[in-house]
């Protein structure tokens, strides 16, 4: 049941079963199923081709699709020095009977970094495939159960790429549990006594929030330096260690624009693999309007009315400003305080 | 304006101010402020004392008390090699007219590993000073206000013992920004490029759940082998990459006691510093009511009516089951759910 909230990126239709990931021997199985999909990313972007615009009408962007692969097409590339493999599930469908071997299809994403672009484009059978170049454009044009299952992948491969060495004593750590952990190959390592965060992947939990003013009629937006120009956003920063979700909104706001506020409401939430934030949206209301922006990282703030954001999410000539994609959290905020349904 | 779901770890008496934490000059001076208060730990536990009872009568257990030190009482330690320094905020009170510099107090954390407790201990002034032995435990004794402090003071610290090392390439890191920042000190290193989360505090978000059985006269309660005999709790997981807080709730119940559950409401949060969690407190209802354990993880899950979580609250020969303390989100989940007032 797909809630009214549900956001670009967090939709999950794999079954990720942990459990299984220790198993080394399910994993290889099922990585050389009949049915597995690959995908195969290079330096974070994955591998897909663009589509002709889709059935639904005017509103539909360009489509882009991920380019899926058998283990036999990519088996070489799994041996390269530098070469990543992480296990993200199976299909939550029940195979058909007719499935070679019974089993749910499994997926795997790849991630690869010194192989040339065109090397591995030359496997692909299919037509103008290529790798995204900019993951905040072309990650945005997937369906939304792609857009899940990149979010997963592309945050998990993220991580590899940056936390290769143990952060505890400096040795190489090599990867575990089908992609999902890094162990220290220092024996010695303090690290392999007990249960420590520096094995798992990172999530960095970040507030976003819709500032509504005392008279219920605006709402606070701002520009940071590097938004297209026109584009006004919701404020949002990472929540600090010792802050629940309420204290880090009311801190945000006030060094972003020097803004009070009083009540937060939570919204709804959203994986961000940029590389791997979890966005967790709130609306809030101010208790103090005087606009004082912190120069560093914002360049504006301005407080719009209902009016000028209905005007800017339907776009066209009376539009006051720019509002960021639908596929962000931000412009769903905005969508759920004018009320208008997430379809307009 | 306290909210009815504040919790406990929760409360900022500090305004971090950290836009003055590149500031070098400002933090010294305001280390060496005549009011400024340090606190110490050693191995991430702080020098406190335990206080009689408080006056609000029969149900408050025992108080403790952090030690404050001031920047002469701990000069020479500042200088210690593998001493951490945090700047971690100011209070929001005003100075009264009287204090010394006009500005301010200052708080500080200084983490300290090498050093004997013994010799620590002696510098206090008060009596019965001691370092807490068991976080889960002693934390839970101080007042709001300080625990709220301790919150970001042992996340912090807790992070700089196991994040010495840059994770990209394996080089020592330098402290940096007050305490909130670490920089490889390889200058060839790729970390140096662009903003990573590599540089900054981890915090790692946690769904915590009550689950209500689909009669709503129920919740599913869970125990794990480490806990208390006779404790029951709530369901409760690491966010994983790529996952919505939505979807982390229902992945996290499957996976733990086998029961399907359907829509999610956010209830509150918590930070919980043991090391540097984000508790993202929920209430789910369940589609299904059959549970399976998850060995591995659950030792026993059970469905409690909501009499026998009345009378656990409450305590005493009728108690079906011991609940968490009432610091815990858990234990603030349940009140909740009860509808009992969180001072009961
Ligand atoms: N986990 C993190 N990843 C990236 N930047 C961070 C992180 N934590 C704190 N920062 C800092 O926060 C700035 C962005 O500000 P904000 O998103 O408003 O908190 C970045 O430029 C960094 O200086
Ligand atoms: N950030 C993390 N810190 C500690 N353990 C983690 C983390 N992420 C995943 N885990 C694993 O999750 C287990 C606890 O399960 P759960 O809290 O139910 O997700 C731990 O024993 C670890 O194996
Ligand atoms: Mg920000
Ligand atoms: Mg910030
Ligand atoms: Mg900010
Ligand atoms: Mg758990
Ligand atoms: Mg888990
Ligand atoms: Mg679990
Ligand atoms: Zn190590
Ligand atoms: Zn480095």
């Amino acid at each position: 049941p797909q809630s009214p909230h549900e956001t670009y990126f967090s939709a999950e239709p794999l079954d990720r079963l942990s459990a299984k990931r220790p198993d080394q021997d399910w994993v290889r199985s099922r990585l050389k199923g009949p049915q597995t999909v690959i995908l195969l990313f290079h330096r974070l972007s994955p591998m897909m081709r663009d589509q002709d615009g889709d059935q639904e009408g005017e509103s539909s962007a360009m489509q882009s699709r991920l380019c899926r692969f058998s283990h036999k097409e990519v088996e070489d590339l799994l041996e390269r020095p530098g070469s990543v493999l992480v296990f993200l599930g199976v299909e939550r469908r029940r195979p058909p009977p007719s499935a070679a071997d019974g089993e749910p299809r499994a997926w795997f994403a790849l991630g690869l970094d010194s192989e040339s672009e065109e090397e591995l484009l030359k496997r692909s059978c299919e037509k103008h495939s290529r790798f995204a170049q900019n993951a905040h454009r072309d990650l945005l044009r997937l369906s939304e159960e792609e857009a899940g299952v990149v979010a997963q992948a592309r945050s998990v491969l993220a991580w590899h790429s940056r936390y290769s060495h143990c952060s505890t004593c400096g040795s190489v750590s090599r990867v575990e549990e089908a992609g999902h952990k890094r162990s220290c190959e220092s024996q010695a390592c303090i690290s392999h006594k007990g249960v420590h965060n520096t094995c798992y992947p990172r999530v960095d939990p970040v507030v976003i929030m819709l500032v509504v003013h005392p008279d219920q009629s605006q709402v606070l937006l701002g520009r940071k330096k590097v938004f297209p120009s026109g584009m006004f956003s919701c404020l949002a920063g990472f929540i600090e260690p010792g802050e629940c979700v309420e204290a880090a909104v009311r801190r945000e706001v006030q060094e972003e624009s020097g803004v009070l506020v009083g009540p937060v409401w939570y919204v709804c939430s959203q994986p961000w693999p940029m590389p791997s934030s979890l966005m967790i949206g709130c609306l809030t209301v101010a208790m103090t309007t005087e606009i004082n922006v912190d120069q560093e990282e914002i360049e504006e703030a301005q407080w719009f009315t209902r009016q000028q954001v209905v005007d800017s999410l339907l776009g066209g000539p009376r539009a006051a400003f720019t509002v960021p994609p639908r596929q962000t959290i931000a412009h769903q905020l905005l969508r759920h305080w004018t009320g208008l349904s997430a379809n307009l």
